[in-house]
């Protein structure tokens, strides 16, 4: 069973697949693209590890030259310092215009090897094979790349497009619970802001906080449907005008969440969980979503084991004046993703700050 | 008088403006295009002295709030060491994704401010404001943006086009005679490959080696017709699939020449001037073109105060082992860009080497 989901784009359009022991065939998907032979394979050590001599292999079999670039786990490697070493690599590889970066990891690693790949000689060919549920959802697609600066995340980058995206649910077995929940919020959100069919296969299931509990029918369901999701919302938006806004759902409480407590209490999923949560209360107090469809998402939260309350200790006032400094607020307002039905959401600035502080204080740690 | 071409691309056009005093209103043209309210200025400190203040009170009068990033003026500080300067004062200026950075400088200060604006919030709007003749005809128009490595030039970069680019015929005034001649190479460059009657024009003038010795309304056609050609050329083929290619007359052997002599003995139009004139030699060899024509532009690059012949001490076995390993061979096989009459090229990688040799002798120094 495998699923190919095609992303449209203007300049160049490419492949979304999805298929159990894809990482062993990777060399059988690249071969028709009509890449150059070299390839510069990105990984971190406990990811290429576990996959780094199975995709070597496929590579080699199907005649690319393969080198590797090794950078350190975690967020806080995601600096320029890293995309040097990985210029490094580049320039020792030899790499020419019609070379290839694959990256083999989570967002990190595919965030920096997109951003390596986009500027290295004013842009080379690049390929995601994502290892995380949730750069599988959500990172590896949308042509998003970059690095932190030391005062602030995501604030270097560009957008650079892959030229196919490779999906093997397997990898999923290697991936820690904690990780696997996070980015079943994004799976979650796509059912609520998309996809009610999704979030109903969803709601139908006996368990999803760990993989072995899903069946491989239902994996590759989730998998299938948040690509298809995400590939269309950034299929309309490539740029990030207007539509792609509707993915921030869970996001603007959800950021200033995991800003306020450090981006260690919290993961980013678990942020998001918070942060749906926060949004689908705010539109029922708006009388925008009824309180049943609210309920719905809270079961579907907790089911995955992630988070619906405020982590120990949050202030509200803090919350709500870090909403303040978030990149997308204009003119001073802050915009709101909202619910209307599940599957359906709108975008909003009118949300009263009242609403707000008395949605945080009901989902506060007592 | 002034003159605007417009560059046409699929993404989003731009305005070319040739317009003496350009300079002092720079904040007028900028004011139609709709940018946010804030600007980073990127200068050298040469360049900032004679025209900065200008420049700030033109912004300043059309309601732009300035900052500025002065950085160190030569192409050895074109560094991403500099790029993290201008991150620093992105930051610090808080660009927004509404923010544009300026470039006021020649090539190098484009090049680097052209990348910041690219990877910034993963692109924010750039202006070009180019003040030496070879970033006014070449370096500021096509989206060219980067950095070198230690190990290379411009391995570093992206495309990103800018919303404006403004040129004033008048700030010519203070460039070393040496960097106008250096332009005056691509000038010539399109004369040869495009433009027969911006050919003609030059030809007809009485001098060309120094701006004052040139009629106000010469130099306004110069600037006009090179940027015209130009912007045609990369209005077909904006990421350098085929046409573009043309552009590289005379820079198959001037990289060469160049790179041997560590960008140090002669500057990047010397070396232009010096290939073009080895491959019209190489395209009389061939039978392309009429040894007339060969006359008429040694003639022109003369004029201008170019030279035409290698520099002292390069060895020919060097130079052509060199242009082997420029980064446009393709199996093997080194492209060339031939004359078949002034105004048409053909690219073509079927030079023999035994011509290559005769043609490289016959320029050598006596």
């Amino acid at each position: 069973m495998k699923s190919v989901i095609t992303v449209e784009l203007p300049q160049q359009s490419y492949d979304i697949v999805v298929a159990p022991e894809g990482v062993a065939h990777l060399g059988n998907w690249m071969e028709p693209l009509k890449l150059g032979k070299k390839v510069l394979l990105v990984s971190n050590p406990i990811v290429f590890n576990h996959y780094g001599a199975k995709l070597n292999a496929s590579l080699a079999a199907t005649g690319f030259e393969v080198s590797h670039c090794i950078l350190p786990a975690g967020e806080r490697y995601k600096t320029l310092n890293s995309i040097q070493k990985l210029y490094d690599a580049a320039l020792n590889s030899r790499l020419e215009r019609s070379s290839t970066i694959v990256a083999l990891g989570g967002g990190v690693i595919g965030d920096m090897a997109g951003f390596a790949a986009a500027t290295w000689l004013r842009g080379i060919h690049f390929v995601q094979v994502p290892t995380s549920l949730l750069a599988m959802v959500d990172a590896a697609i949308g042509g998003k790349t970059g690095v932190n600066h030391p005062k602030g995340k995501n604030l270097i980058g560009a957008f650079h497009q892959p030229r196919l995206v490779l999906i093997d649910p397997q990898v999923l077995t290697t991936l820690p619970t904690r990780e696997f929940r996070a980015g079943m919020a994004e799976v979650i959100k796509y059912g609520v802001i998309w996809d009610a069919e999704l979030f109903a296969q969803l709601e139908a299931a006996e368990r999803l906080d760990q993989p072995r509990y899903i069946s491989e029918d239902l994996l590759q369901t989730i998998l299938t449907r948040s690509c298809q999701s995400k590939a269309h919302v950034v299929s309309k938006d490539e740029k990030e005008a207007g539509l792609r806004a509707i993915l921030n759902y869970g996001h603007t409480i959800g950021h200033a969440v995991e800003s306020l407590t450090g981006y260690r209490v919290v993961n980013h999923g678990e942020a998001v969980a918070i942060g749906m949560e926060a949004a689908g209360r705010i539109a029922v107090e708006l009388n925008l979503w009824t309180p049943e469809a609210c309920d719905r998402q809270r079961a579907l939260i907790e089911k995955t084991g992630l988070p619906t309350r405020l982590p120990a200790g949050l202030k509200i006032d803090e919350v709500v004046a870090t909403l303040q400094t978030d990149k997308k607020v204009q003119a001073g307002k802050v915009r709101f993703v909202l619910p209307t039905e599940i599957g359906t959401v709108k975008v909003t600035d009118e949300v009263p700050s009242a609403v707000v502080h008395q949605v945080l204080q009901a989902i506060g740690s007592p």
